[in-house]
């Protein structure tokens, strides 16, 4: 009997079999033993680990025996941009904070703006730019850490990134490409190279990156895992999530091209409640009557599979409207009821986060602490551990972080080469790392350092 | 019956017949007409010029019209790095140095290091960096002026250039890219990108590019043609060179790959004469005597070609070698040894302008007015007339050169835009144009151009 579902990075249809996808991908259950471990480490479990909504990883065994072991881990997720993100667009996110609280991770978001014009003929580039800054705020409005996340358009922080992209790049074939990303003859060659962008961040520190995100994602990433090591990084490890269902029945995910699928961000609370009540798929019964003697299903019901996925953290509640539910105490108006409470609650907070987040677009992407140390990184090639022990003891304050450095041609990169090693030397000098006065001045050093470049 | 040559981009096999090739590539010759309208403007005719090296053209008259309107041109070309650049690679650089000398011209030229590194499994990035530096050593030595030419390498000014690539990219499908560039599916998605990022330097100013080439090229420039002006572009014009013959034979072209039939900019005079008079295709008789009776063929002898295509720039003595040599008063080996003569002298200039040259290559990437200009640059799109007028008179210096600027999102781009938009207002602020301070200094002059950028 074939599937009767299909996931792809380009397309999610039918009612997807979790446990198959698992064994049809080749991941890994997410074990409670794992679980455990997490909540030993984090001190307690995300409701959507608990909730199994993260279901499935690769190597996050790894990442928690390196985190045990003090050598730490970063995380890394993305964003296509788009007008408006619903809902659905923000479960990586909410994950990922929770991961940066409790491990003060270091956290990347690439927000791929030319992606987003590549794939889609009727997008311009001005666009695809406004809409980022609209999804950042979004974002940012998560509650991430200001000092801790770097959030990086392509379009931008590429000039940091090229180096190692055509290195990716090489090792990927059109033939690879096309299977992995569903491109063919007609695709253009901006949408072809993109992959090598999108692989890059993994390589941002010189630890393992966790990538949380929704399963379908996991075939770009098995790209990465196949080259990694031949470039001196690590293979990239993954949580995977369900897809929290589209309002209108439990098959596939919300969709943008389908409005009363999902709810937005900006929804205000009226329409919330309308699409609510109007589309989301109910697992009750056709009267009232028949409810009350049969129950509902809470397993197709999708007001109570977002209540159950994320917006009824309480174990004991959610549990019992579950019960109710099941049993015919609860009708299917009274369930999407608290939905919609309990979205409108959070979509409140959402905007008033938001409206605070636009004016700090930024210090995520250019002043904070960890920003502002990536744009003054060129990543290349992760340097050996002597290297940086080195560096250290040279520049005292070396960021642990600017790890990725060009291994030669130090005039050649050397703005933002230079640019990290007047890092430790001068904190005051790095405004002015343009000048060539700045960029004489560091020769005698880069002459030193560069041998050790070579070793 | 079938020609017995090909010319492509990546072969270059048989005897060429080059009005043949005309017609095949569908491009225009270089007429009597357009010679005297080039002497008229620059005072006098290249050797390549009067001996028919550059023979064949597309747009070449409107260069010279548009020049003569006083719109101006600019020249644009390039070099993918190698371990040691030979005598037939430097004619495009020669022609190119004699146009900017006769035309005021800005020259803008792309070192390849990425598409080197991609297109050849067995080189990695540092070798092409390497590469690069010498090459570059070896194309300043030409001469070129240190304000009005800018040299760049693909990894590092990507990040100037890559908003405008993923345009001009969104533009090419991987069909077109494969029947034009010799790819297939087992290319890696970094070589099948890197047209975009050589079609973009055809779009620097907001005027039209003129690119002196060996014809072999051309295919390039199709692509371009189809699109620049659906980008708000000029198509680029050319002017295409043949193919100096390698020393072992008049057909295909010279090779790095088969030593012997190439002069190194850096074999020295022994080397040199060995070579020439070991190897140099001869179109002399096998004896004296028969020489003698019967004279010799300069139209297939190799060093008479060279002295021909550039190095007997005087047409008086060379026309006499000819007619001396057809009628038998020369021997191959006198011929041989006036081209040894020649080669040693030039070789022996090259070399001393190249030792100061290697001292020079920061003015040329970075520091000359060009370059400097260059670096502040964010390419994307062309202004529109008005609003340049508009930004001469808010800015009274800003530079005729900085017309191609983002239209929208400007604190998205900010660093480098507004390092642009400082420009006219405060030379000084340029060299901190990393620091927040200038950024925030900028905004309220950014916000009022903003309204003229979305006219």
């Amino acid at each position: 009997m074939p599937d009767d579902f299909t996931v792809t990075p380009w397309e999610v249809k039918g009612k997807v079999d979790y446990d198959k996808l698992i064994e049809q991908f080749g991941t890994q259950k997410l074990t409670d033993d794992i679980k455990q471990e997490i909540a030993r480490q984090a001190g307690e479990l995300h409701v959507m680990l608990r909730r199994n909504v993260f279901f499935s990883h690769r190597d996050l065994d790894l990442i928690l025996k390196e985190q045990a072991e003090g050598k730490g881990f970063y995380a890394y997720t993305g964003r296509g941009p788009s007008q408006a993100m619903h809902i659905g667009h923000l479960i990586p996110f909410l994950f990922t904070k929770w991961l940066q609280d409790k491990f003060d991770l270091d956290v990347y978001i690439e927000i791929t703006d030319d992606e987003k014009f590549l794939r889609n003929q009727e997008v311009d580039l001005d666009q695809t730019r406004e809409w980022s800054k609209e999804n950042i705020a979004d974002i940012i409005a998560v509650g991430f850490s200001p000092d801790k996340t770097f959030i990086f358009q392509d379009t931008e922080y590429v000039r940091n990134m090229y180096p190692l992209a055509v290195k990716v790049a090489k090792k990927i074939t059109f033939s690879e490409a096309k299977a992995t990303f569903g491109l063919d003859a007609s695709s253009n060659i901006g949408i072809i190279f993109y992959p090598a962008l999108q692989i890059v961040p993994t390589m941002f520190e010189k630890r393992r990156c966790l990538i949380p995100a929704g399963i379908d994602q996991d075939p770009y990433w098995r790209l990465q895992r196949d080259m990694a090591e031949s470039l001196g990084y690590f293979k990239a490890a993954q949580i995977h999530s369900k897809f929290l269902p589209p309002l209108t029945g439990p098959e596939g995910k919300m969709s943008s091209s389908v409005p009363e699928s999902a709810i937005y961000l900006d929804d205000d609370p009226k329409t919330v409640e309308r699409k609510i009540m109007k589309y989301a798929f109910s697992g009750g019964q056709a009267t009232v009557e028949l409810q009350r003697k049969y129950g509902g299903n809470p397993d197709v019901d999708v007001s109570f599979q977002w209540l159950y996925y994320y917006f009824e953290e309480d174990d004991q509640r959610i549990m019992r409207i579950e019960e109710d539910y099941r049993s015919g105490n609860m009708l299917s108006g009274e369930l999407k009821q608290i939905l919609v409470e309990k979205l409108n609650d959070f979509l409140e907070k959402h905007r008033a986060m938001r409206e605070k987040a636009m004016k700090e677009i930024n210090i995520y992407k250019y002043d904070g602490s960890l920003a502002s140390q990536m744009w003054k990184k060129v990543h290349e090639r992760g340097l050996s551990y002597s290297t940086t022990i080195f560096l250290r003891r040279v520049c005292g304050s070396f960021p642990p972080l600017a790890i990725s450095l060009s291994s030669s041609s130090f005039m050649a990169m050397s703005n933002s080469l230079l640019a990290n090693l007047t890092w430790g030397l001068s904190t005051s000098s790095i405004a002015a790392t343009n000048s060539g006065i700045i960029r004489r001045s560091c020769r005698p050093f880069a002459k030193t350092a560069s041998l050790f470049w070579k070793s």
